[in-house]
């Protein structure tokens, strides 16, 4: 298949089924997170799954790969990653399976149909106003700010498009862990697993993985820690594992 | 001073200080959870400290031996728990800094001045009817068993005996972290600080200490985590640190 790239796009691999994926530095390049997110997500056979603001797509297609469900929806509100989603997916010869939609995760629940989904993520942006500094970068500052969707958007969203006894995904900064809890609580998202990242065995953690089922009963799980480095330079064993790299390759 | 023990009742060393504690087996004796929670709380100079559900009084007595409060008072709804608890502090000459009351933490704001204490600290009963068998020993089971007290009182109780911006300290089971968050919101205080205790760096956690301050904006630190032993029967040095021992001291 021929797939056209414009100015500085540029085609990654994937490391599972050969698998790549179209992306730009200038707007918006996955990270580790969407990539421990697909690893957190438990795959239910046959499920239909939401991601909510894929940005290039990478969310789903590593699910399918990993084939954690059987249909995928991802909605994007930025047109340019939309426009890229659609050609990974294109590459991947995946079309039938992922359907890459543009829309506002605010509006999710008028977009998609109500509780339908077994497994819903979302990888949403990190910082509110009272945090950090907004980049000045608009279409990097949407995917990292909350600037077109708030922490209340998304898990409003989410607890409306899930399932009863569906699962919904969310990667985000632990230091909004309170914040994070009392909204899935309050819109009936029970959180039923966690996983706190940790960079090295002795920091503080800076990412935080949560399954909450909706309409779940109460007592959580917490997985061991996910240690990302084990010094400088050299990621853990199970960081390999998950993306799918041997040591040596890495090194590359 | 002559303090007298009862049949089964046996003196420990606190390595600090020179302290000794009254245990009895037959009753409980302090575990682990004390240790660390003493450790995780931050003093304040000066501070009016209560402890709820205190025990034998070991968590007053080691804030004190780490000066980390000025004041110090421990509620206690068993009668051989106070009776020991008040022998303690007799035996390290605490009589000044620490009163033992024996009391229900379910009516602590009517037996405290509301409002009045920098820190509150509780190492609570773990489990509820849901989960878990009940020891049918019963002091036993009042300890580890919410048979006499609920969650629900213990924070809301809890929020009602700390002072605005003062602190409330609480270790308890990671399963039911959601629970607590759901509750530490309802009352008012914001959590600011966790840590999670995991016996070893692969395996799931089994502590959860947290701080959480009434009235406090919302943003948690979530601290490195906590790893209880190196290997099978070795302690890690952060834990030989917080008992105040040398490995070789612990080996004998």
């Amino acid at each position: 298949m021929n797939i056209e790239l414009s100015n500085k796009e540029r085609m990654d691999e994937l490391h599972i089924k050969n698998y790549r994926i179209i992306q730009n530095e200038d707007m918006f390049c996955f990270g580790m997170d969407a990539v421990l997110l697909s690893d957190f997500v438990k795959g239910k056979k046959g499920a239909k799954v939401l991601d909510m603001g894929t940005g290039t797509g990478i969310i789903p297609i590593l699910l399918e790969a990993k084939e954690k469900g059987a249909m995928f929806k991802a909605l994007e509100i930025q047109k340019e990653s939309v426009s890229m989603a659609r050609r990974s997916v294109a590459l991947n010869g995946l079309q039938e399976k992922i359907q890459i939609v543009e829309g506002d995760i605010k509006e999710a629940s008028k977009l998609m149909k109500a509780s339908s989904f077994d497994i819903v993520t979302c990888n949403p942006p990190y910082m509110n106003h009272s945090h950090g500094l907004t980049n000045p970068d608009l279409p990097k500052a949407i995917a990292r700010h909350e600037i077109l969707c708030s922490l209340d958007d998304v898990i409003r969203e989410g607890a409306r498009v899930t399932k009863p006894g569906g699962s919904f995904y969310l990667i985000h900064r632990p230091f909004r862990l309170a914040e994070i809890f009392g909204k899935l609580l309050d819109y009936k998202l029970e959180p039923k697993r966690m996983r706190l990242v940790y960079p090295y065995i002795d920091k503080e953690p800076n990412m935080v993985m949560i399954e909450a089922v909706r309409g779940g009963k109460s007592m959580i799980k917490i997985e061991p820690p996910l240690i990302v480095y084990e010094e400088k330079g050299k990621y853990t064993k199970e960081i390999y594992e998950i993306y799918g790299m041997k040591e040596e390759e890495a090194k590359n």
